[in-house]
């Protein structure tokens, strides 16, 4: 919308100068300028972000109002245009990748606000009669609203992650069922190892997914303090003592986001290793996504020339040319997007180190890609789920590869001892039946003696010796 | 357009199954069953990207026809389709970050272009009189199209970079003159160093722009060799051979994109080793264009507290608060854009390094980001170099800091050693005249002696002693 | 000690061949082919992994005895020569980034501890009356021995780093208390701020590592559920039941190290992603450190030229040729550390993911880089809680500082606008005092009333007005 | 050689205090200054670090006593010392992350010299016949001595890591040719793809390298201009002109490496983006050597339940507990330390990044963790050559994996069409037998019609059709 269909303009004036804004714009000069200094980048803003910063506006608006500092008429436009910010969003049209510690977004929420208040008291777009600074942005600073929006805006995204999870965590336990007792060889080193059963391999994964489940249930704790009433620096010089003290409950009630002031706003303003902490647990389910895609990306590999164990479903056409051909397309489309997490995450820890004494100019990215990566996770973690649904096991290879392994004599080492053994596996070339006649006959026993201790129906639990 | 605006469908079938698609989409089946699978990221392909693709369909038709493997008019009808890639691109819906190592949106551009020539034959969307696989795909395969259209759509990104980049160094050595003989104190470590004039601090940000430029002019050369025509792997099965030794030649033509066959299809194919090289020189770019924003943001910073020697332009407005304030925001724009080309760099790398065996499978994310990179370095070249011409020195500021360095007094260990001169500055606490007072004094001379030896106007050239 | 002082000689074999070994080496055959194998990077073992390798050792040795498994001879001999681990230290030589998930490493210890026990027995090296895998390593496997030294080791250093935060913490309160009331001009991006004072400064830094407090503290609860127990896959196969059952509780006993069992054994053998957790809890202490570190940079910059605010203690000459020149060094060795633990957290995350099926073969890096992550941690705090305690601060340039500010005048927005105050300070040039001319001309008043209305001395507080 | 062996010290004095120093140490109060500010982080010096930094000393001291600035005796003594660096690099014992931009090693070296060069004039340690600053450090700076180092060692390195590249490259391609006809099956995404002889493999990854010594020859150029005589900022201030303009050419002839006088002192000084360049340079070779690591593991792996391709060599014990196990130790030791290049990549690019004005303070890690990264390449092509010149191949398993993919049916699209051969693979499961029969009946033609189009052996090479 930042190019309105019109070719109509209105000026715009203040101490810096003038602009030319598309008549039907509800944003104005500042943000007109904004869009000339920052070249789009093709990032967006999260949603829940720019509902936060509105609940943020209608917030102070309330309570000004009630404290007597802003005209109740005023006021009420502010709010009433507040709540209709799902139409008016699509004028939000600067860059996150702003400079200025976010400045642009809030002069730009705040000029739409205060053209669509100025339109209920009966004025036009430009004239505002509801000022932007004074009235919109009264007792505020970027400084302050844009790390709470955006930790609201967090907080919002944890949640449909976490049923993300959750989901996700579900089918694989049900995959653990259907699955159980298929045994089959392990691999360590991807090279044969002891046998698992395939449902010991999915109650890996999802053991790993419930310690994620733990983590995200923290992060809420961890990033609800946040430091609205701070204004510019955390002093909140410029605003009402009483505004300050009261103005996070407000919204807290106006949001129903269970955000909590501060201690410190000093410190809640300039410091933003929270984020750089909810993005180090977000990057810990990343590598747990990482690991299970990757997984059964090696399982379902093949399925003839490899090890080809799960039966990975045709979603899609694999190749335009070799037919008939199935990818792991889902699990390959987690791990690129798990990539992009990590990198987030470098992003995310750099900027957030390098604030500079009172205030965090890189707020806007911090913010941007922790949301970013959020929705990542959860759109992975949704296609994961569906697919794993759809996964089936090839019993006869499992059975076949089960077999194969000669890792299988390892409880024989208790017998002959380490060195006898790996010798005779060796000679055989690791053909489980040669070496175990090797082993019979070096050991002066038979074969069947040695399968007698030698289950690998039992050797996938505890104690088997 | 993934969602049109009618609500009729129609419907398609494959071997896999049977989808309902929007009755006016130009995509069909496979395209539906990607937008099921692969969550909307965000993400959004490079236009290039999309435009290369559509050349390549066009050159293989051309190709296919000439040398008798596709009918004349099946050939015509793709060929008018491609050339119809800006309207048509609104229908090349999917996600840049899906699975399948690019198959989605191969997939995407081959139905696409196939209901489009479909129509120009008279037919209806999702009749198929051409086909997706037999004709527009013929002789094709996502492993060498996808490689080839990536590397074609950087060659043209490069090439706006590097106008860019010319356009900043030349703003840059603009200013360099403007301000040549402006002395200040340089500074080592953000202390108090030997003098500089502000001409030399412009000149060696523009000299290490020189380094780009000369690493950007490489990087054509690296990445010009292309894949297509190996098909799967590189070995060019199920192509002819004459098709696979001339289409890359055809399709220089048609793009007019100076690319050049592989020696080695299947090295091509497998390894993207060139792309993490190039988006190495990319970084390089990053580190100066990081290096010189925050040294603008050094030099302009206060402007009373702190350094002050730079006069930043006033191109927004500053604070919603505090009244007046101007802030670095194009500077931190780029820095910003610059952390987030880092973090590329790491998902690029990875990426690059992780393919298996004859395949990439991470080839979307790798062309996707080494692009986005190109375009965030493009935009921050501009809005910088928009940025630093209108920067103004503060002379009377510099020239203060410029007397108060006690580095000043440098050329005098020469004279008493370094021992003598550094006792008496941290004597006097760092105050020049002073610390010269307690020299003199001590080395029996006076100070106006001393400062026949000390010159700062000429303390900024070679051999100063 | 991997090249001994002698030249003489003693050979071993076994069923892969012979090599020569040092004839006073404690190690074998297997740590030989390592050295071949692995040459050296440069990095060594924690010596705390080293220890927890041995307690390991010398549990499994006690624990083996008690069930009637390993003759009690043998096992007095190799837990005598686990005790004396710090003397055998040196002959652990093998790279801690050897491949085989920390087979190498693993092999040295059992052979290291053979031969000690060995000689106990009256025995010479090389003859192995105690067997390094029959014996030593009875009922383990490096795959759960490797990752349970590991979590140990984080365990204890764990608590050192908790100190060294408290200690650095309590310095900057110290600090906080003896700058409280030094008031002084903030900045946010860099540019002149409302004021602050410098007790608010410091204990906004001290808030921040309450924080990393209480983040440690958290750690050593993620990172005690281990592996032990489970041999090569997590099935505990080739180990007796009881042993399974007990090994944790008897190493937690030997070690007096609050470890746990695994509820999921499998899980916890192929999944790190604790370690992935635990470097982002270390990170954002980092964060931390780097945003304290480089706040200290800037205001002690200068002194001259710069901010100039801070003191910053002479603790070393800072330049070989400008004479009398401080750096602050202390806070430049702990950015640089910084960044070398951001490049850690890169590589742990990525070796976490990168994991395969039933075991992580990364297992080493992952142990390794966040043992390092600590020590560097550590040593910053020490090093930068030395340094703080040395910080004084310059009152009268802060008082400068603090005058000079235009953003004093943001209470003046409450009464004129933000438009009309900017509009002020920018004809003024950011001349306070000439701002206030302007605007008590323009809104006739005069300054003497405007500066009623602003008491920097109190505009550090909440509600200021 | 930090803590000597004695117990008797010396005591130094200048004017920030007094420090106590073993009485052998050739060092002296700054180094035991940084030995207490900075804590032994475990990392090291590069060796040839340490020469190159001799060196620039020897040729400073011949140079300054040719152009009479430096008495003759003192100078040769100087010179002496330096040839002795061999000898004397165990009192080079500060840490290489210090602070100070490379200050603490640069006193370090000076000490050392002045000491000994003092003991060759027949003085006694610490008396300082040749003075630290005065006589050694002569006409330098630590910020144009450290980083002129830094690249002769990073140009010495080159040479070493280039001869290793060749012979990685040659190894390959020795086994290229030794296996060139063995066919097997190709495969991307890890899925049955058309066939491939495993020489061309082996030739894909030949090829690659090829790339990275065509890189590598580049890097000496990118490398090879230095700051040296440019002192502290780069405008020779403190040096006679004839110094600056000669010393490069003298250290080029004294250490008989090729560097260059930088154009711009100035710039050369404070930007460090070549080292981010050469060292995205070395991170390219990196991903072609984890690329083939992770190959070689693929291919490897089983042998028995997964690939099984290749014939790993048996170079060490595999497992402690699974008998006979044979790993990728190799491949896996040169993963690792890819993963901690591309680590080393994220430090290094952000070090260049955030130097600040004339000095870049990371110029320490900058340089260190290249050199590392140079020796970690060296390493691991060293290691990976011993290794694949141990591999063989199984023919008889890739025949059979040859046979099994179905892919092998790709060249019949061109009869049948994409979607029937697709239908048919997919209802005989991938049987490719079945397949055929299938494909027949619906065709109506034989099997062994279908065959004659079919002849895999063919099947890799160009224009099978």
């Amino acid at each position: 919308m930042e190019n309105s269909n019109t070719l109509e303009f209105r000026t715009e004036s203040d101490y810096l100068g003038t602009e030319q804004i598309p008549v039907d714009a509800y944003y104005g000069i500042a943000t007109a300028r904004a869009l000339k200094l920052f070249p789009k980048t093709g990032e967006q803003f999260d949603e829940k972000f720019i509902w936060a910063y509105f609940m943020i506006k209608k917030s102070a608006a309330l309570l000004n109002a009630e404290i007597g500092r802003l005209d109740k008429n005023i006021a009420a436009a502010i709010t009433t245009a507040c709540d209709e910010w799902e139409r008016l969003k699509e004028w939000v049209v600067v860059d996150p990748l702003s400079g200025g510690a976010g400045t642009s977004v809030n002069l730009n929420i705040n000029e739409v606000i205060a053209n669509q208040a100025t339109e209920i008291l009966g004025g036009k777009k430009g004239e505002y009669l509801v000022d932007p600074y004074n009235h919109v942005n009264m007792h505020q600073s970027t400084n302050d609203t844009f790390v709470t929006a955006g930790k609201m805006a967090v907080i919002l995204r944890l949640r449909e992650l976490v049923d993300s999870v959750i989901k996700l965590q579900e089918v694989i336990q049900e995959k653990e069922k259907e699955f159980y007792s298929i045994r089959t060889a392990g691999r360590t080193q991807l090279m044969d190892a002891l046998p698992i059963m395939m449902g010991q391999q999915f109650g890996a994964w999802a053991d790993a997914l419930a310690r994620d489940r733990w983590r995200l249930n923290k992060v809420e704790e961890r990033i609800r303090s946040v430091n609205l009433g701070g204004t510019a620096i955390g002093t909140g010089v410029g605003a009402p003592k009483e505004y300050t003290l009261r103005i996070v409950e407000v919204l807290r009630q106006v949001a129903n986001v269970k955000i909590a002031k501060a201690e410190n706003l000093i410190d809640a303003t300039q410091n933003l290793d929270t984020f750089a902490e909810v993005h180090g647990l977000l990057k810990s389910l990343a590598v747990n996504l990482y690991k299970i895609s990757n997984d059964i990306r090696l399982l379902g590999s093949g399925p003839k020339t490899a090890i080809g164990e799960l039966i990975l479903p045709a979603v899609q056409v694999g190749s335009t040319i070799m037919p008939g051909k199935v990818n792991p397309v889902v699990p390959e489309y987690v791990l690129q997007n798990m990539l992009v997490v990590f990198g987030h995450d470098e992003i995310v820890s750099h900027a957030c180190a390098q604030g500079n004494l009172q205030l965090n100019q890189f707020a806007p990215i911090v913010v941007h890609f922790t949301l970013k990566s959020m929705r990542l996770l959860t759109s992975s973690c949704h296609a994961l789920a569906k697919y794993v649904k759809l996964l089936d096991v090839d019993k006869e290879r499992c059975q076949q590869n089960l077999e194969r392994s000669s890792s299988n004599l390892t409880p024989l080492i208790n017998y002959f001892g380490h060195e006898v053994v790996s010798e005779a596996i060796r000679q055989a070339n690791y053909d489980v039946e040669k070496a175990l006649q090797l082993l019979a006959e070096k050991e002066n026993t038979t074969v069947s003696e040695l399968l007698k201790k030698l289950n690998i129906q039992k050797m996938t639990g505890l104690g088997y010796y």
